[in-house]
């Protein structure tokens, strides 16, 4: 016999499915604290939406389940192209499922129109994980709004926390933009990086070292192992270098084969340390508050910025500015009053 | 006999001295290109202007002297308290004016007002070169307002290149938040670091070594000299782990005693072939009109930011709106919409 939630339940999985209809914010909030995956998948459809009706009705969905989210660890994994980021979270999604947690990992790709998508959809790609019950994959898609990726996928962790998922991995190529938009939505940052010096270091950008927390050297295998080794030492000296973190973390270094599954229980431990470690001095909340502030304060200035540049008297101007800004002819602090003092 | 230019210019500083009464834009211009560095104090006076009148004239001298500017070699030299910047820069001033060069010193110190401007005014730092005849020191107050020392920075930069001195030395200290500022409003960023491991890096906050175009080790003297040549190879492997900048620059690391005057030669001389290599691949040209239309935008960003803060309806609204966000208890976005709807 149901219950008169999961009767409310099941009659709105059953409305989605058959008619793809939109269920209200009620019956999307039920689907997803009781679990349901396929409302969970919908709502972030919502989310992603560019239909002003799903978008708002999405937007409340969010704020709902916020009361309901918060409790997971948000885990950042990052590297270029043919480090292993594939195989890495395959491997350690199912260490992490096997210790009892349910794990979402939400990838983004800024350059997924460049190069194709790689890093996108393609649940083929952790075939595994993908089909395993306490994992939910999804693709956060190239939007073109302001922030817009940063926005959905910072609402998507919500809703997977809200579901039940307990360790969100956000997944992104260390080449682009993305990744200090990552680390400043995320608990713990993850660098993945290849085994030997220098050459394959170009495509990472710089400033992403000093955001790790952690190091894993991949593909520590198949006659690898030893460059793996002194890879390891050699980011360890590096990292040694760096000023502290402000939060008294010294960020570590680990060597990994996701193939022959070794390294992935010791990273998982790192990051449980970390989050205990953090929690214990309370910078994990405090870290969090700070997060969502500044968020909210990058929200607005992107918005005033929009505002501005959609001015049309600001379009009419802006390029014949810039031109001379950019030869020296008007320096930058008189041009900016310029455009100002037109809006 | 003299010019007519010569004359006018003459009277000029004859108003200055007698009656401190403000000159016209072109007394100050004529000055400025006269090489007057009693007419150029006096500019950049205006600029540090709070009286709105005097504030609105110096910006008029700077534009004017904008078209004279910009031939000059920019250097940021940052460094923790302790480390010998002083010093360092008394004797990379004398290294660089025996090469017939003239160099202006402009001082940044965001923390005056916590430490008691160790960094400032006070010339006795820089005994020789504060006497020398092709040098020019100059603190920058701390300024109050938006963005107001890198503006008032930069403008002083411009008229300091009208004067012709051609060398500028952007001198800050490597604990706050102003070395980003500085590193985008400069050539050529210099490091200064003392040898031995760890603990005295704790002062640097994290990411100023990677903007590092060259680390100085300094005090490599009396007895320090192991310590400095250990410290040289290690951030040299370190900075070999970096990611490779943009314009192809490898970052150089040198060891230097100003005491004994070892070392400054071999840093000017790299700064000069980063001018050389840089300005053969068009980078120098480049990065200089990058900063110019990046300093514009954040301008415009910074006033639309202001702007919005100011408005009274925010005001009563933000502490209780940041308060939610805090804790949870509202999306940033959402929150970022509501404040941006009573605008």
């Amino acid at each position: 016999m149901s219950t008169p939630l999961q009767h409310s339940h099941l009659s709105a999985l059953e409305k989605l499915k058959k008619h793809r209809q939109l269920l209200s914010v009620d019956e999307y909030v039920t689907g997803i604290l009781a679990h349901d995956r396929a409302i969970l998948a919908q709502a972030i459809t919502l989310i992603e939406s560019t239909h002003p009706d799903h978008y708002l009705l999405g937007q409340e969905v969010v704020e709902a389940c916020l009361a309901h989210s918060g409790k997971s660890l948000r885990i950042g994994i990052t590297g270029v192209p043919g480090v292993g980021k594939s195989t890495f979270i395959e491997a350690f999604g199912i260490h992490v499922i096997e210790q009892q947690h349910k794990i979402a990992v939400l990838a983004i790709d800024p350059s997924s129109q460049r190069t194709g998508g790689s890093i996108l959809g393609d649940k083929t790609r952790m075939e595994e994980l993908s089909h395993h019950p306490s994992a939910f994959i999804r693709p956060t898609p190239s939007a073109s709004t302001l922030g817009g990726v940063a926005r959905k996928t910072r609402e998507t962790i919500i809703l997977c926390e809200a579901a039940g998922f307990d360790v969100i991995v956000i997944e992104t190529v260390g080449v682009g933009q993305s990744e200090t938009e990552v680390k400043s939505m995320v608990d713990f940052f993850l660098l993945l990086m290849l085994a030997g010096a220098g050459d394959e270091l170009q495509g990472i950008k710089r400033g992403i070292m000093e955001m790790a927390d952690t190091i894993a050297i991949t593909k520590a295998d198949s006659g690898n192992e030893q460059a793996a080794k002194t890879a390891r030492q050699n980011y360890k000296n590096a990292l040694h270098l760096f000023p502290a973190n402000e939060n008294g973390w010294i960020p570590q270094v680990e060597i990994s084969s996701s193939l022959e599954k070794q390294g992935i229980e010791k990273i998982w431990e790192i990051a449980e340390r970390y989050r205990n470690e953090m929690s214990v001095k309370g910078w994990f909340t405090e870290n969090r508050r700070r997060q969502a502030l500044s968020w909210m304060e990058q929200t607005i200035n992107l918005q005033l910025q929009h505002r501005f540049h959609s001015n049309p008297k600001v379009q009419a101007e802006l390029a014949r500015i810039k031109e001379k800004v950019a030869n020296g002819e008007l320096g930058p602090f008189k041009a900016a009053e310029l455009l100002l003092s037109i809006v």
